[in-house]
């Protein structure tokens, strides 16, 4: 049986994402976001949804780029920083002692510690609500020798992304493998 | 040392979301994306990006509304069938033997079986490339109860939903728990 929650922004999981950019000055700034996906495969491109309030909506309009980082697991309590802190206030690398490192292709930094990034330059602003969706197109993507297999994959299983359950408010790693997608619905 | 692995659409992990529409003549449909999530809090949207040579492409255009489903582990199997086969050639709920129920509040089935849905209405459609972004205004969530606490809160320890790795794609469940959001961030 099922029961009404109301109109509410709810979906699970969604994945981790940390919004990389400079503001106007330069200054490296992290921002965590829930919101936001692949929404093109060519041009392949990226959606990050923020409110106007934030540090990174305007340093996104100030530079028409950002990264977007994901993280292992091993960095979960600096994640949740990036969420609950603004760069209007604070150095957030300073603080966290993580690295920026500036991307080779578009004007934004990206995590160095963090083992997987996509590199974008903003193409679409789609203002929505209380959210603006922007699209990023990917310049490149980016990850650690130590996840990507002999054929250039990345294995989840070394990389062990993060993953968020929203309203609950709870971090969960990448359980257990349930099979191969394209693949086991054909039996049916 | 970071890798360039070149211009891909690629973030781990993705959500796994099956899209519930109508077609012209009432016939239900469902089809499994990886390319979505949540695009705005207020007023709360939903985005789903999809070919144009899709079904629900044209049963959305055609309905201007969707549903937004989301499986738990146990019917992994049909979830991978929707993405795989094409509501042009096959009736996706006749071969699964799942049930479409017609949503309260928008011109959309959900399935039956799976614990959670969002229905939506569409209010944007956003041409980018070789995906067009529907943006759907969620006008209502629901959830089994059995998932759903005494609070009104998901539980996503009951509920298990799946995740998704794109490129090697794989099907994974929700892992271990690493923490709370908003929270453990505060003591750095």
């Amino acid at each position: 049986m099922k029961k009404s929650l109301g109109t509410k922004s709810l979906l699970y999981p969604t994945p981790v994402l940390v919004v990389g950019t400079y503001d106007k000055a330069g200054k490296a700034n992290a921002m965590t976001v829930a919101w936001g996906g692949i929404v093109c495969s060519q041009p392949p491109c990226v959606g990050v949804s923020l409110r106007k309030a934030t540090y990174t909506y305007g340093n996104i309009l100030e530079r028409k780029a950002f990264t977007v980082c994901i993280s292992s697991e091993k960095y979960v309590k600096e994640v949740d920083y990036f969420g609950v802190a603004s760069g209007k206030k604070e150095d957030k690398f300073a603080v966290t002692g993580l690295t920026p490192v500036r991307s080779d292709c578009v004007d934004a930094p990206y995590i160095e510690e963090f083992p997987f990034v996509l590199e974008c330059e903003l193409l679409h602003t789609i203002e929505i609500g209380f959210h603006t969706q922007f699209i990023g197109e990917i310049k490149d993507v980016k990850a650690e020798e130590s996840i990507v297999d002999e054929k250039g994959l990345v294995d989840v299983e070394k990389f062990r992304p993060l993953l968020y359950t929203p309203e609950i408010r709870k971090y969960y790693g990448v359980g257990k493998f349930l099979g191969k997608a394209f693949s086991m619905g054909k039996d049916i």
